[in-house]
């Protein structure tokens, strides 16, 4: 697998206006500000058409947004994993809650990805699936309670939730990083992630439509610190 | 809408391994130098995460080979229409036979189109669906035959269903310009497909994966002269 | 085609408790009672494991909620056309909001139905796609804008979209039944459908979850007859 | 859990004609006497359309194909588990590869399943698909190599496969039944299919299409027993 450091932020990008474009290479050169300058494994997630520019202008790690199973041939608009890589991404967000997949398609993906050491972060909803989805064995597996998803209330206001996701998806495979995601807007949310046993955060909005971006993201990457 | 001329060629770069990234460079590369030295509308329709290379690097029209219906915001591992523009894309196939879409997003995403001034070349699989998708007013409609696609027997081949196929986009909507695709790969099939009444064509392996693709496209580019 | 008698009243049962089962073959009753007592065409929508019971004890017509697109054979948990007929259904909703299809899906059902005189009533979202569909040919469209459904904010206080859509209806082809559903709820709404072209309604929520169904469905039943 | 007896033969009549309505009732008939005669353990899935015709009039199990995730309400054409319910079905077959859903949706229908007492027979097609399927603690989990599947190659010729995937589900829950599927024709790939550890077969062609279904079967229920 592509190695990632622990513990770790993956910024989302989404379709968002403010991260299409030189917007958004503006956006991930901050994260490769921060990540620099804290020593912080700081991960962006751009959209796919923009993908190559950011890879050639930043030097922090470049997930896709959505991966297709498919190898190379007759598919007309997937996203081909092998261009992924070529483009300069290392991974990808995999079954995000806006991107829901077949499980057979999920399964394909993180095979295949693992042929490729193109490392896979599958997002689950609850605890069933982040077993289901463990039981895979992807590089990660992000739990965010659908309803909690760019609502600004944090995931860890479930700490039970978390703790019972976390030691669900080591008990089937140690290996897969467990990651918690959804309304995670301050540090406070990163350092409470953290303390629950979460090896890193997922988070969107909280950092693309932050009325300063930079801010939030060192007081973010400094609660990666004191963990 | 954005202009194209006609007659034209649209080459659709799919999935394959032929068209990753520098791989798709080149390809595109050699469709602008026929576009220029024969004066002929050709289009190219890279990967999307190869779009940006490509509009940096040539000067003719690309077009996205999948474009999703929804407005920036929230949605994750989508092709944003806003970002293919950005990125250099004036157009998209829609609804392609390996990525059909729900009739109601194709409406969604002719419509948003039309206000962006995007081209939208919509994909029919035969008279019927070609009426409907004219009924909505795209740019383009091109009908393929799915069974025939790939194949290398050309559409072509079935004169009268290109015929009435034609006729019927007509009768709805005089403006929306007929294509035909599917097994074309010689320049012959071309001239059969414009003089049954076709303003162009769409194809894919018989460029991609040609032993010698530039003299391809110039045989085919010489073909829509002979109209 | 199966023929229906005009102006008619489309009930779709949809999933909720109160269709299930014994329940539904009541309100199937009681549309039955009022159908013969006021001579109206009531149609019944019943949940698809439901239609044989229902279709083995009242005399009216009965559609399926949805119908798959394939031919017999080895296809694992779809709606055979050919088992819905069999079954006693002699039309189905299409494309119902709750249950968008792919366009070309679409055409198949359309163009098997006929071949099976088999009903369609194909259901759109707006005047855009009540125009493909018309372009289709299926027996009717019912034109549901998809933010009123369930609302009980009627269709028809948009009066300006409905005379529009059945305009637009009649101009691709006159022998398509211009329908319309989302919010109708009383006899009012229908006479005011009626009045402004519609030649028939499709509801769910205002005649399952009224207090007193039967009282609502004789009052809609009166309405069809003050056209 | 809905409770049944093991080994089983499970028998999908899919959409194929012969089991459309009278024609699968007669082979459920069928079914129902083998079982009798042979005190063995045969669950029929009927045509949804079908599955209340079939309870009303044999005393086996019966699943249904398919049933959907949804609760009771505003859902248009699904398969809600309550009205399975009602009408007989005790269990369903959930991502069939000819139906293959979400992750997210299978383990809402296992869990919805449990709260019911409603048998869930959940498909995969490796060993990996089985693990994650084995995760979510469906009451049986049945592997399908799907290029095997309508081929008349049985499952069996790949025993180490059959047995690694059984080793697998054990190892995550001993409690989830393990059965397999696709190409099963012959009484010789049942025992084989039991000698590797199979809880029991998934078939369907090999019966439905058989030119006699009841000889077919009853030497089948033979095999049962020699295990």
């Amino acid at each position: 697998m592509s190695k990632i450091k622990l513990p770790v932020i993956i910024l989302n990008f989404k379709n968002y206006s403010e991260t299409t474009g030189k917007k958004g290479l503006e956006l991930a050169k901050i994260a490769e500000d921060v990540a620099k300058e804290k020593g912080a494994e700081i991960i962006v997630c751009p959209q796919t058409t923009d993908i190559r520019l950011i890879s050639s202008n930043v030097e922090i790690s470049i997930f896709a947004q959505h991966v297709d199973s498919n190898e190379p041939g007759s598919h007309t608009g997937n996203n081909l994993m092998e261009t992924l890589i070529e483009s300069g991404a290392s991974g990808s967000l995999v079954n995000h809650s806006e991107h829901r997949l077949k499980l057979s398609d999920i399964e394909k993906i993180v095979t295949k990805a693992k042929k490729n050491k193109f490392f896979t972060c599958v997002c689950s909803n609850n605890i069933q699936t982040s077993k289901a989805i463990s039981a895979l064995s992807p590089d990660a597996c992000a739990m965010e309670p659908p309803e909690l998803i760019g609502s600004g209330v944090s995931v860890t206001t479930k700490p039970d939730l978390v703790k019972e996701t976390i030691s669900t998806i080591k008990n089937i495979n140690a290996e897969v990083y467990p990651l918690v995601g959804a309304g995670v807007t301050t540090s406070n949310d990163i350092i409470e992630a953290l303390r629950l046993g979460a090896k890193g955060v997922l988070l969107a909005s909280g950092f693309v439509k932050a009325n300063n971006p930079k801010k939030v993201l060192q007081e973010m990457a400094n609660a990666l610190k004191e963990k």
